[in-house]
């Protein structure tokens, strides 16, 4: 199937034709990871280019590389190597573009994305630029819901913790404003409030939302999306300190209900392991989940799928 | 053959049938190597997650997969990690868990390679816990014994050097606990003595060991298993200093003698380079015997061998 | 075909029958690449040791290897790692060359490759040896050129920039060596002229050459082949800062005229981006011949090529 795009750098991009091909190919590759894998890119080569540290990302794109027979070459935390020394990004991708067939960057530079798109030779993924977009991650987001809810319209949708600062609520956000009917609770710490950006799109898209302080006036909800508290987003840590551990999701809140409970990990608390053994505790399917969504969108963007 | 675990974290864990089948499968992958390698594992994924770096030990894993047509996925240094940051190790488990069918981990913490076994939902191997536990070292070590000696029962085997920081000693002196009629010479510096932990279980067992601090007392061996005096293990640097070459494998020693000297590497300069020429000088094979080793724990472990 | 060696080390090793048919199956190669790889090197395993990160070098040879089937196992910045403290280059490559079928090596230390290659077990390519040598990015050169000119033979070439501390400008000086009629212009600063082992290589092979510290004088020629001038070896940095552009190529230099641009990047502002959209501008091309050429050597020197 065809997407609107040769290069993932935001969610905003994608239309719904998008996300209902890129969801029923992910459901597709569940089967081919039943099987153990495939060949469908047996002669295709990734480069995974992460400026800074995401194993987990990275490990994922990697892993369904391999599930689909793909190579891979890596290189992770480029500012310490020569190659980076001052050499721009455009030119970065115009030789890493000449080796491989598709290249998934990370930097921590918000609009990197676009600059490595703008000349990128191969399709290109944004793997998380910044405090700008994750789309992949959004993504898999997306296909837990449709996992778990059986549905993505008529959600609705509670998310926790920094909004302000939460690249994954900003990304997801717009991404569910293709679809019906939805309803949003926000619950942030005054400091720590979805941006304008996102609640002006809301409002936009007439989408209806509650802000609160209370976690309590988000659990009747059908998905509760935690975020943790980012230190590296705070000047002031006794700031950080006070608000970290502000909202904390335990098995009493979601036990015998029928509530998604979602995390883009990693957790550093906002979610008590209690919780971990309940049907609710959706956050490692949902880390797997990235497994299928990225192998969707390998072959897809590869024209293989 | 069926192994008595899932996880391999001690040789504690191992009993004499386990290593007869360890042992039996490693012959066979050397025939597997000989060939130029197979497609036993062509449809999994090992994820390599070294917490701290051990390029061989790493590159011994990844060989032994590649060698069998499996993939690898590989995170080194995670501390400087994100996804490091303050994310537990069980949960770490829960993730590259779903992403790859066999992890194994290198973590400086003693005790780390328990926990993460203890959730893991798939075959885990501990590839070294700090002071703890290094199985597969061991288990190489044994392999090496096998096919240097043609036997491990009545063997007379003298370990040198840093006795009682030296995890591979350890690691080693509980899996020969399994053979019979063996006899140790432990021979160190009285500041660096074999722990009591590991003398009691001679004791137990009932196997002969005498302690000395005299290298001559130790080259009547079948074996000698030379170790490095490690500096990252002592606050007094003029006290390591001091103790780093206390002992010299020479030349003069082992020459003309029916007698093989092991290494677990890497040496500064207890074993003379004199030494590498000599039919003696069995520490190369012995790296090398990890290839075939961590191929059939490989294997056995995901049910494949 | 055969070469006449079995590790790579320097340029100076070459013969003229190598260069012709390294760069004949390198020619071959790109008709691999354009029916997507093929299976030549399946059962092989490249162990890549970065001992200083080069990324370019690495995912380029990396690329090759996974092109022809081939496996890879990578170490990057060991100097970090327990392997590398204080072992010996000798023993690393008894150890690796039991694990893999052949090595490539980055290292800071001029002469670490003939170190290495003198105890490899398995054929060796020198990746980079600091001040050393880096003899495929010769080779690519070369084959740029040749595919660029449709000759070697009879080519005017221009070398500018740092011509005393650049590596590759001496490796590839050395490599032209094997051809007839070359003429070269020199265009450096006076602190950073060619070093005399290179001119008195030219002279002793009657070799044409003109130095300069006038870009203007060098623009007739077939080949300009621009370097960067390298901050890390300069002591004091205000030289550097009133060196470092003082040649900066620009469009109007080469525009409508025959004349191929070359640099071995990264380039750090000395070739302008007006260049870029030019059909002069081969320096892109050139680090996507890297593939290609890698490809040759590593099937030449494992006898399937």
């Amino acid at each position: 199937m065809s997407l609107s795009f040769q290069h993932l750098t935001s969610t905003k991009q994608l239309s719904r034709e998008d996300t209902d091909a890129i969801l029923k190919i992910s459901g597709e590759m569940e089967d081919v990871l039943e099987k153990g894998g495939s060949d469908l890119l047996a002669d295709k080569v990734l480069a995974a280019l992460f400026y800074e540290p995401s194993t987990r990302t990275r490990l994922s794109f990697e892993t369904a590389m391999h599930r689909l027979g793909g190579k891979v070459v890596t290189a992770v935390g480029m500012q310490f190597s020569s190659l980076y020394k001052g050499e721009t990004i455009e030119d970065t991708m115009n030789v890493v573009g000449r080796y491989a067939d598709i290249i998934v960057m990370r930097h921590p530079e918000q609009g990197s994305a676009d600059t490595a798109a703008s000349v990128s030779p191969v399709p290109f993924i944004n793997g998380g630029d910044g405090p700008g977009q994750h789309p992949t991650q959004a993504l898999l987001d997306l296909y837990t819901i449709q996992k778990e809810r059986k549905k993505i319209d008529d959600i609705h949708i509670t998310m926790v913790g920094d909004l302000k600062f939460g690249r994954t609520v900003h990304s997801l956000s717009f991404l569910l404003g293709l679809y019906n009917n939805l309803r949003f609770t926000l619950v942030s710490p005054k400091e720590l409030t979805m941006p304008e950006k996102v609640t002006s799109f809301f409002k936009e898209k007439g989408i209806e939302f509650t802000e609160t302080q209370d976690l309590e006036q988000g659990l009747d909800a059908d998905v509760i999306y935690m975020t943790r508290v980012q230190e590296e987003r705070f000047e002031d840590k006794s700031e950080f300190e006070r608000l970290k551990l502000k909202y904390v999701l335990e098995a009493k809140h979601v036990k015998g209900k029928d509530i998604t409970v979602m995390h883009p990990l990693p957790r550093i608390g906002e979610i008590s392991e209690d919780v971990d053994p309940l049907p609710n505790a959706a956050y490692f399917r949902q880390a797997r989940n990235g497994v299928p969504l990225r192998m969707a969108l390998l072959a897809m963007l590869l024209g293989k799928a």
